[in-house]
């Protein structure tokens, strides 16, 4: 880490310096080590929007659940890989999958998104963007994409949620 | 949420239904909404290990930071889509990545898991598995693939890092 000098000249810190000072105070209360599999069984899949802390949303204790974040919270084969891992591997059955509200998926196409990557580097993602213009509705995607996917295969529940960043709310997405 | 019967039998509540029951708790004291791009303008890629805390790790702020997350921590085509959302759109340049010790991600093969797979359902991925044999070796993978990547043009600070379990300690991964 960059340290002040003598002349109080502040040299600036990153961000990621901010929170390695902030990790070195974490870790020395902290209480570990707690065994790898999930101890509740559970997988959630969840946006990676900043204001959804998912342990804090849900009241997670640490070792309890996988986490598994992307933008959007949706469900491609990373998340399907990370499932079949989880489920397989580190014995989890319980999926929770959560949107929110206020999304930044809902502010552009895919369309729109992948030229303006072209505009800018010349080359078009060969990736969907995967925007959506309604949470509940890519949450029943979610949805239907793991409950087609052949290789989750151990799921005793599935239940999909929309986050509300307003109230801070998990409200539940039912069947179409 | 199912309700215990007058004659106190007890109907077992699922993992997820303790988990909404904390969530009423947690939205009763929210204080929100807050603005959508993070304001430290920050992205973890980090595994999806249920004992990661990611904020109290970091002591972030909800609101501060997007959070990637899936099976190592690794970056495939996903973390790469995510990461070209939250720096094109949402406006972040600082990416920090972390694995972990003690990773389920060391106690395979890609070739063993998708032959198990196989033997199940009769189906082989056509995905990677990603298993890894060294932490700091696939952090520095993933830093590779994310400098090569085309579609993730924002960086202003890009570092790895291996949480100890033990330890709750950020360890940071120097150049191989």
């Amino acid at each position: 880490m960059r340290t002040q000098s003598r002349t109080h000249q502040c040299v600036r810190m990153s961000v990621t310096d901010q929170y390695l000072a902030n990790n070195a105070e974490y870790a020395a209360q902290f209480d570990g080590p707690l065994p790898l599999p999930p101890s509740k069984h559970v997988a959630v899949v969840a946006c990676m929007d900043a204001r959804l802390d998912v342990y804090r949303a849900l009241g997670l204790q640490e070792g309890e659940a996988h986490v598994i974040r992307n933008a959007g919270g949706v469900v491609t084969d990373d998340e399907i890989r990370s499932l079949a891992i989880s489920q397989r591997l580190l014995g989890t059955t319980e999926i929770i999958l959560i949107h929110h509200t206020d999304c930044g998926m809902l502010t552009f196409t895919d369309d729109d998104f992948k030229a303006d990557i072209q505009k800018e580097i010349g080359q078009k993602p060969a990736w969907a963007a995967e925007s959506f213009s309604d949470p509940e509705d890519d949450v029943r995607q979610s949805i239907t994409r793991i409950e087609n996917s052949p290789f989750v295969t151990k799921t005793s529940s599935l239940r999909g949620f929309v986050f509300d960043v307003a109230t801070g709310k998990l409200n539940e997405v039912s069947a179409a």
